[in-house]
């Protein structure tokens, strides 16, 4: 059933006539992600302030319709898609601004449509540092990655998206404006509403406005490819290098599918003889320090068996390692028409056992997958590699999915890293985290949102 | 009304005769904490294993009976005291056992009455470290710790409690036992969880286990004290010091009237005529980088207009500074009968006025505030000296403690850093968070424990 005209008349009231959408063409570019889902919305709305989202919201909860909320839709666990068909999308690209860089605290309050390598540049310009970096993020916004907590392989030494969250604005699901946070760095005044925002998925409220810890910036870095012929060693030498203290900025996995696909696409003269590759970034203010640091993580590297290490010796090698990483995800497209990532975290200690797992499933179902991710919190990204056009092998990755999870969960590991749950893993989230867990969740939800209207069918199963 | 004997025979069924207390002798054991609260409940139970809370929830539920959790009884909000008198003491400490130190994955599995000095002495052994450090270490617990959200002079580079927990085993308000995270340090399966019970200060569950992220010990360390004439060049100096990409361990300040009280107890041969001075620890992997970042700290110190920095040249010297620092709270004891301890925190740029406001506040009550703590992240604890047997001197205490909330809500501050909100500042709760805030947390509460016997009268008024 088609949206009432009056409906689209006082959106448009709200948030003026070029902040709703609905022409089939528009409405299209909001229907998908960085997944294989697809949900058409009825509208578009694009809010400019924080007061027209909670318009928007008090005239959706009159009218009991489903608010989706959406950034830059670069979202790979199909959080952002309407799946259900219907609804509002209620897109923030336009709130977009950065609004205060405060140098005497690092922080910075930002709209939650800012794209999050724009919130980085601007604050490197004073000197300040927002280490989240997933690979999203020339195309992600704050708001979206604060709503999925996203990670990034900066995360092993600097934390994920929700360690930096002193604030959120939010919009609730009665048009009610929160606040939460501030300033302050530790704040144990009350619930941590900032935490149980973050990585709410839109499920709660929709964030409009963060106030972001930052660091100082690095001045220096320092990056080696660490060559193993065992993969089994490499896990070895992730674990001595952190006991020994040392907490690189990264510390980067590639399996030897990675590193052929890499190879193949790039020539960049990489040997895939070696069952895995580190990339290793150590970073800081002091050159000696971080020179000292990369040292001491090669010979930890050497010791655990490593075949070779190279430490960049200028800056063009370092871009060269990192384009190196940066091209997994575009090579694998030469190697198949899709792919699917997934994005399984266990305990560090069993990532050759998980690694063996995926293995075993790659070759009972006899499509490829390939593995990287961040070594040194577990979190992997085994990509399936298939031809979608081909139903057989559809059937079989969505089987794939299943007993990745199944292996994950089994080695005391869970669903997701840094994507969110979304749709694609609901039908695994009960499985994951027990009914009990689940129970309480729901309890919240409904708490917060009694009507059901903000993301509905994201994370719970209906 | 007394509870009935039927009631205190099926307890003793749960958790053994030995495990429920009923004398009044016993009973005033479990009557007070850190504050100057006091409140008897009826019987005191001391369960030994998660499912023996758990039945004892469930009992409570049926006969809509309050339970207030307890660890050692350190806190100083007044969380752990059924202030209304009556109801059940659940008290933690019989379950202090250390399950499972996991040094592959840097984890540790204990339950929540171990005492957080012995956990941090026995990982230790295993090269790894547990960073958090309240004041109340050596007689506080890893579950109290949790509920409130402890804090400490290290967290400035390490974080705070809550950074530490991987996961948590929860008695729910029905009895349920709820098991959240897991060994895997990035997870964004769900709501957090783990965040929101850490701080809910047990008004949502009893936190009975907890698994906790550790880091490899750090090998060296190094302490340096600073004396600044004015107290805004110490306040700089901090932010200096930050924005070089310097992160010291602790970044401890004291104002003129704590030194003095150190100086009086410990004839330390402390210079009484500076308006702050700042104990600042580096601390690492390498003894070499560990000296330069102190040697570099002292130099920012020096440019910040610092009249000296001593850089303790040996262990004995370094423990001589922290003992210093150490010593506050009990030479405190030497100038008034009492002293009341406050925990704001404030946006770190605002510590200079913060302290200029608190000695106005000073003055005009004629009783002095000594002011010392976590300058790195803005956690200050100003402590009101006083005599409680004078009730004109009590009258005063209570107007200052007001006047300190809203000077450092004045100023983008917030109530508590790391004490919790407990029974002393829910007077001040929904001011500082406003009405929204405070009714999105009510729904929450209400959402879980829907009969209100989990530490009721805590956080929120009745």
């Amino acid at each position: 059933m088609p949206m009432e005209s009056r409906m689209i008349d006082r959106l448009a009231r709200i948030v003026g006539k070029d902040g709703v959408l609905r022409t089939p063409e528009d409405l299209a570019v909001y229907s998908y992600d960085g997944t294989f889902a697809e949900g058409l919305p009825e509208a578009v709305v694009l809010p400019r302030t924080t007061e027209q989202a909670a318009e928007v919201v008090k005239l959706a909860a009159e009218a009991r319709i489903a608010l989706v909320p959406r950034g830059m839709g670069s979202g790979l666990a199909a959080g952002s898609i309407p799946v259900a068909g219907g609804g509002i999308v209620v897109c923030f690209t336009r709130m977009n601004r950065i609004l205060e860089i405060d140098t005497g605290n690092s922080a910075v309050r930002a709209e939650a449509g800012v794209v999050t390598s724009d919130l980085q540049a601007e604050v490197e310009k004073h000197g300040l540092f927002y280490p989240p970096d997933p690979s999203s993020i020339r195309h992600s916004t704050v708001g979206g990655n604060i709503a999925c907590n996203a990670g990034g392989p900066r995360c092993l030494k600097y934390g994920v998206t929700g360690n930096y969250v002193l604030g959120l604005t939010v919009v609730l699901a009665d048009g009610r404006i929160l606040k939460t946070g501030g300033k302050p760095i530790k704040d144990v005044t009350g619930y941590n509403l900032n935490a149980l925002f973050t990585s709410s998925e839109g499920t709660l409220g929709l964030i409009t406005e963060a106030l972001l810890r930052l660091v100082a910036r690095p001045r220096c870095a320092q990056t080696a490819l660490v060559e193993f012929v065992s993969l089994a060693h490499a896990s070895h030498a992730v674990n001595a290098i952190l006991a020994a203290g040392i907490v690189p900025a990264t510390l980067e996995l590639m399996d030897q599918t990675a590193i052929a696909c890499i190879e193949e696409a790039m020539h960049l003269g990489l040997p895939t003889d070696v069952e895995a590759s580190l990339i290793i970034e150590t970073d800081g203010a002091d050159e000696q320090t971080v020179g000292r640091e990369i040292q001491a993580a090669g010979r930890i590297c050497t010791e655990s068996g490593a075949r070779s290490v190279k430490v960049a010796q200028d800056e063009a090698e370092r871009s060269r390692l990192w384009k190196a990483r940066r091209s997994i995800s575009p090579s694998l497209a030469r190697k198949a028409p899709n792919k699917l990532g997934e994005d399984i975290t266990v305990p560090r200690s069993a990532i050759p056992e998980v690694v063996q797992r995926l293995r075993a499933i790659s070759s009972r179902y006899g499509l490829p997958i390939v593995i990287f991710g961040h070594a040194g919190d577990g979190n992997l990204h085994p990509n399936i590699l298939f031809d979608r056009r081909k139903p057989e092998e559809w059937a079989k990755v969505e089987r794939m999915v299943g007993e990745i999870f199944a292996a994950a969960l089994a080695l005391g590991g869970t669903l997701s890293g840094e994507h969110g749950v979304g749709v694609l893993k609901r039908p695994y989230f009960e499985r994951a985290l027990g009914p009990v867990s689940v129970e309480v969740q729901r309890r919240i939800k409904q708490a917060l949102d009694p009507l059901n209207i903000l993301n509905p069918g994201k994370m719970f199963q209906d």
